[in-house]
């Protein structure tokens, strides 16, 4: 059960009204009218509680859980312990998340609340039902659309514009950007602040070149906290609908980042590089700037791409290459260093 | 001399005080009641500073000192410069620390104070003697213990609890939390925010899942600046006693972290990923989530941790190995490639 | 055109007046006179904007560009299009920064203002003609210069010193430090927060070890966004004159940077570490404390540094070696591993 003091809980629902909002698919036996009153994990749930088995490794949590319901796939149903109901889905996370967010809803203001210490420039205009909390500030010509929250301490500088729905958490900054619908960001994100671009002369001297792009961010995008993305030098920084990034990415200036991408925590990815859709970045990765990632890719953790990828292709490694070949190479070298060893240990 | 714009000094100390203190035996002909006015490096201390040799880099410079007094290992006393007190300890970093903290203790505030720019929830505890700075928020049901200090801007999201004697630097974000005694957090570190959840649906839609668990923070943890410790999914995010994080680091959600735990800037540790007791993380190291990683375990710099690590246990590299294997396969490639350099030559 | 809600425009100025400014030669034909009204990208510029070419992966936009006027390396002027004015420059992203900051000059306040929402401590200086935003805290014995610029939220802790010209951005925490003349700042970097130091027990238990230096930063220092930069720990951390750092960037207690180098997104540098002047390091590199590196050194992206590095020195890898040895080096393993898997084939 979720701590009290921390969340509030919408529910009860039936396990038909779940369901149907999930779209998975009641099993043989499981009673349309149970109520349940809560989500939680395979090893804490109790009898009013539902929950739900995706990856592999817990299933022996889920052959002993005490839940009233799982959601599971078909495969994996005869595991279940003896009278659970169950909910089928391929797809039982996904299932899951829209289950947990009916009990749990994204806070959504539903009046204006304005915090007498926030400040909010004359020309500014706040859409309805937003609020805004203590030592917030916003910006000559800023646009905040609908329903916005706005935590403590949140900074958007001068002509911002924030679409309807979005969460921005405390301690934000934005500046030089037009942000999307439903748009989280949490706390301590660094938006649309000077890309790291100087020319150096002969002498050494490093001159600051005036970066006049912005930061153009889609509809439901997740920025993580402390993430940093510098606005364009010329060219925008885009940012595509859907894609979530982690705490502590940088995104360099001019970089576009297709829809539905996912970027895991610390990845960096240099100026002028083009992400196409869908395309996963494992935490650390490393991204050379001006290159061109094809949609579907997928980059390991820690990896460190040098050059343009295919569409739909794995890479791995630093410098990155194919995930076969890199497999091959770690392979091959360790059948080596067991060979000198051996040779080694013969001599 | 530390500069007196920043620090102030609670000196003199006799040496015998400070031998006292620290656990270090005066070697014979050192004066007790010697006074001793500050701590100072080995290269810049004077005839009444104590400072100390731990690192043998620094042997050279410890052999020039003018201090007046040192804290040293009994098998490096012998150079010494003449003349010179010495406190002989085992450990001299640690018994430095102790005498370092009586001439420059952690600022505890002694009185309640309560800047007026602060907003508290009215329903927020505070407990005798805290400073509240500037700007600081304190939202509804938070619990704040005793002597604790919250420099400018920092943010307690509702419900948050800190014990006794804590100190948050400024624009420190929590959030979801309960935090222990003594916990020293410094700027800017975002804790308590969601985790990198969501479920994907077939059409690429990425749906967020509400994260409900908490981060649970033991007594006398530090955490660097700019760090970010998500909360749990449903599980808490556990953070034990006296673990050490330094700056930039990313905690998951549901991570657990054991007691006495070392962890160097820019580490990663992914999801649920379960860590035992006094395991030293190098800098920038990954961790893959749901992994398990034994008590006493060293991961290198820069490590990839793609398995589980047994107690114990040094590994290297990325996917990380066990450090001799590392090592062997290091000096193997070293050696092909010279060979294959050497017939290239000859061609 | 840069977007006029973020970006006023000084302009327009002579082709002249920027070849003069910019120390770049009008190629002959290339009318004295003609007004340029803005700067462009190449794809995006018309009749009455400069644009450049640097990076020759941009030919073929050069030879497409609407631009009334290019900086160009002669070597490539004969690929502009016809009737274009030509502006030669052996450096052209060089002389680009210097006409785009005549286009868009960095903000620096003309007169005093400072919002009824500081918080300025009474012993604090504050120089001529500073912008002080909302939510700024300034301390006790805090001396500004002039023409500074401090966003929303900064923080100065007691004793802070900031040069003439200063920009600091919001969010931005200084304690402990003495920062020059015309330093920027981005949203939400921390400097001056206890280094990484602690001594541990026998029992293990980590005793912080008092940190009494402080960040001296130079001249004309830039620093990026969520960036963290501890004090010394009796010894100052210190950043050379025009030395550039990047977002997420870790600098360890004691850290010596020398003049002009660059620093890359996300490296980390590690406790007592001494960098010469022009070093420029890799996004992601990571550099082990006590080590020194000379002048002049390149440090590639994701290296993992852990020797010494001789003046001049290029080197790559984790751990890092000569740049020829590691490319030697994966060479070899690249075909080892070829030849294996034909073996293999074969067999």
């Amino acid at each position: 059960m979720a701590d009290k003091r921390f969340f509030s809980n919408s529910g009860p629902f039936t396990l038909a009204e779940l369901a149907s909002a999930s779209g998975a698919r009641l099993k043989d036996g499981a009673q349309h009218t149970l109520s349940i009153k809560d989500v939680a994990p395979l090893e804490t749930a109790g009898s009013g509680d539902i929950t739900f088995l995706d990856n592999v490794k817990y299933v022996a949590a889920f052959e002993k859980t005490k839940a009233g319901a799982c959601i599971v796939r078909e495969k994996l149903a005869a595991k279940a312990p003896a009278g659970m109901a169950l909910l089928l889905s391929e797809n039982p996370y996904h299932a899951y998340a829209i289950v947990a967010s009916m009990f749990y809803p994204v806070y959504q203001p539903q009046e204006t609340s304005i915090h007498p210490s926030a400040t909010i420039h004359e020309s500014a205009s706040i859409g309805e039902k937003c609020e805004i909390g203590p030592n917030v500030v916003i910006g000559q010509g800023c646009k905040v659309g609908r329903q916005c929250h706005l935590h403590a301490g949140v900074t958007l500088s001068d002509g911002v514009e924030i679409g309807d729905g979005c969460t921005l958490h405390a301690g934000v900054h934005i500046s030089h950007a037009v942000v999307g619908r439903r748009v989280t960001v949490h706390h301590g994100a660094a938006i649309g602040q000077d890309g790291f671009g100087f020319a150096t002369s002969a002498e050494g001297r490093h001159e600051r070149v005036p970066q006049l792009g912005r930061v153009i961010i889609g509809d439901e995008v997740n920025i993580g906290a402390n993430t940093t993305i510098d606005r364009g030098s010329g060219p925008d920084t885009i940012i595509g609908e859907g894609t979530q990034i982690d705490n502590l990415v940088q995104i360099g200036h001019n970089v576009v980042l297709g829809r539905g991408c996912i970027v895991v925590s610390q990845v960096g990815i240099s100026g002028s590089t083009k992400v196409g859709d869908f395309v996963a970045f494992g935490g650390q990765a490393g991204i050379t700037g001006h290159l061109t990632i094809g949609s579907g890719a997928r980059i390991a953790a820690q990896s460190g791409v040098m050059r343009d990828v295919p569409p739909g292709e794995t890479i791995c490694g630093s410098p990155a290459i194919p995930a076969k070949q890199f497999h091959r190479q770690t392979v091959t070298l360790q059948k080596l260093a067991k060979e000198g060893q051996r040779n080694d240990d013969a001599a």
